[in-house]
């Protein structure tokens, strides 16, 4: 029963606005702990705003409401731990303290017979560097084992003596080399575990990013499915990751393609950007199935309704009347300021076909 | 431009909740006014819980918002036009008025060429109840001219002497009597119109209340309309009555039908329970077309996407997990006690073909 529940979510950004948006139709009451005062999930729920290192202030948040989830990995590994027992928290700290590092990540995506770029960590020690070039090939790009996000943390490397000089560059002793991958395109996966075990999968999303940065992700329906081969390949890597980690929530793993074959880049324990489509575009959001999965209630039909498309708004906010005019075209603002390469909003288009779906989205990137 | 503007809303319940929950994704924020302490509402914005009657409190909400409007029509006239000099109110107090009254409401409707069932006020003066006998008919419908809801305030009378029973009973010197209607079914226009007179209407909605409330509601899509020419005529009622109230927001006309004709029942000047399948059953939600009514946005598509089918969840709730597991339902739980008779949510379920809306929702009616 799920009816009344509050569900405590660190981080009270977009995310949370959206996971809040869509638990709360489920009757369910939503609290947020963020630092910063102009958190956008504020607006709709209460929001404690202490830092993520205030032990106490965390502690005292996880007893005040009956389950705990996260919407972006950089919480402390150490804090989630001493939250769970206090609360049940989901994903779980082990879920969390994979997706946080690089290297662990790979690794144990390796381990799972999921085929990632080569990659080798880069540290001070002597050879290092060498040995990096040795095991992933360069070019590569060099990035940050932690806290890195929308391209933030790395660089593209051609030559060793570039690398080089950004391995000094970065002033970071934790790093890792990975094989400069020639993708053809990018997708990822979006899936969803819930306390029981009960998996769901969305379709293989389309993504296109620009300068590091999601711009805008396409699905098909059901019957137009790009690639059903690959599709099964991911919901395999899916599985095996989620009965591995016994997780509990919305796992989204991003991929390249390259000559056909999938290869993992990296994973997020959370919902995301790539699924944002699903609020319009889904019998049942990503949202609201993160919700479904943290409280054991069944999940939702992951079926597309229609040819899906999604814009992020970024940077500065365009006209808003021009979207609302627009058929298909679906507004979701964060109520963030306006700021460059900011993420404040995103647009959904749902169509009957891909070509009306691919030549609306053209339309309004023009106005974002 | 309405990022971040803030919209006051006149009542706090399950209306004034999804009304915010539609108005969030369009970056703006809510203020809610409720006696009430428990109104639903206040779990996902401020709500300041002063009365109606406190015209302090309600002229300092008023100021402290950039649009005002309402979630139920018993607010008092008085206080919304004192509010209109502070802050625009829509819809105006004219609507609002017009609603309020049965005997102003029929006569406004006939004044437009909208058929009614034939009706008379009964008050304390003599031969009033011999005139409303005559002019109405008996069998008939007693209502309280002001503050009937659910079929509260309304008895249906047989005989004259009955009747006159039935006025004492009333204890209450404002009465209409309405001549009864022998309806083959019930059914609900909800149109919308913007500032700057822009309008749409969502399809002929069926209705089915039960003991005055109302228990289920259907929709066709546009290619499988029921009865096309009653549409026609339901539009025409509503854009002549839009016009002439220079009337901004969602618009409810509720209709009997009786040997294939439209007979008005009654108005309701906001958004109405039977539009609740909007949600995920039309392209927009009759909530954010309210909300981008009282903005002077663009009006969003009222088409439904699919036979869609609505059912009250009223006194007690149900088994949230077989709602949720039931293909193409969506559960709304409002946040509210149970309690005998109490609307505390509803559920939509969306279809391909009406044979399994109605199938689904005959089986979700044996849980709810």
């Amino acid at each position: 029963m799920s009816f009344n529940k509050t569900i405590g979510i660190l981080g009270g950004g977009q995310l949370g606005r959206m996971l809040a948006l869509a638990g709360y139709p489920l009757g369910l009451k939503f609290k947020f702990f963020d630092p910063d005062p102009n958190a956008p999930a504020g607006h709709l729920a209460e929001c404690v705003h202490k830092n993520y290192s205030d032990l106490d202030s965390l502690k005292a948040f996880a007893g005040s409401v009956d389950v705990l989830t996260y919407e972006f990995e950089n919480i402390p590994v150490e804090a989630a731990r001493a939250l769970q027992g206090i609360t049940p928290i989901y994903p779980s700290p082990e879920a969390l303290e994979v997706s946080q590092d690089r290297l662990v990540e790979k690794t144990r995506l390796q381990s799972l017979g999921i085929v990632t770029a080569p990659f080798s960590a880069i540290d001070t020690s002597p050879g290092s560097i060498d040995h990096a070039v040795a095991a992933a090939g360069i070019p590569g790009v060099l990035k940050t084992r932690r806290m890195g996000y929308d391209g933030k943390g790395q660089s593209v490397v051609l030559t060793r003596d570039e690398l080089q000089i950004a391995v000094s560059a970065m002033e970071n002793s934790s790093l890792i080399l990975e094989g400069f991958v020639p993708f053809s395109s990018e997708c990822s996966l979006i899936s969803v575990r819930s306390v029981s075990g009960e998996m769901k999968f969305y379709p293989l999303i389309q993504n296109v990013h620009h300068e590091g940065i999601l711009r805008r992700s396409t699905v098909n329906p059901s019957g137009a499915v790009l690639d059903p081969g690959l599709f099964e390949i991911a919901k395999n890597h899916a599985t095996a990751l989620m009965n591995d980690l016994n997780y509990v929530g919305i796992l989204t793993i991003e991929y390249f393609v390259r000559n056909g074959a999938l290869i993992a880049n990296e994973i997020a324990p959370r919902v995301h950007n790539s699924g944002h489509w699903s609020i319009e575009g889904a019998e049942t959001s990503q949202f609201e199935n993160h919700v479904r999965a943290l409280l054991d209630l069944p999940l939702g039909s992951t079926n597309p309704n229609g040819y899906i498309g999604m814009l992020n708004i970024i940077g500065e906010l365009p006209d808003t009347a021009k979207i609302l005019s627009t058929p298909g075209a679906h507004l979701h603002l964060y109520g963030k300021s306006p700021r460059p390469n900011r993420k404040i909003g995103h647009i959904t288009v749902r169509s009957d076909t891909a070509e009306i779906r691919d030549s609306t989205i053209d339309a309004l990137s023009k106005w974002v």
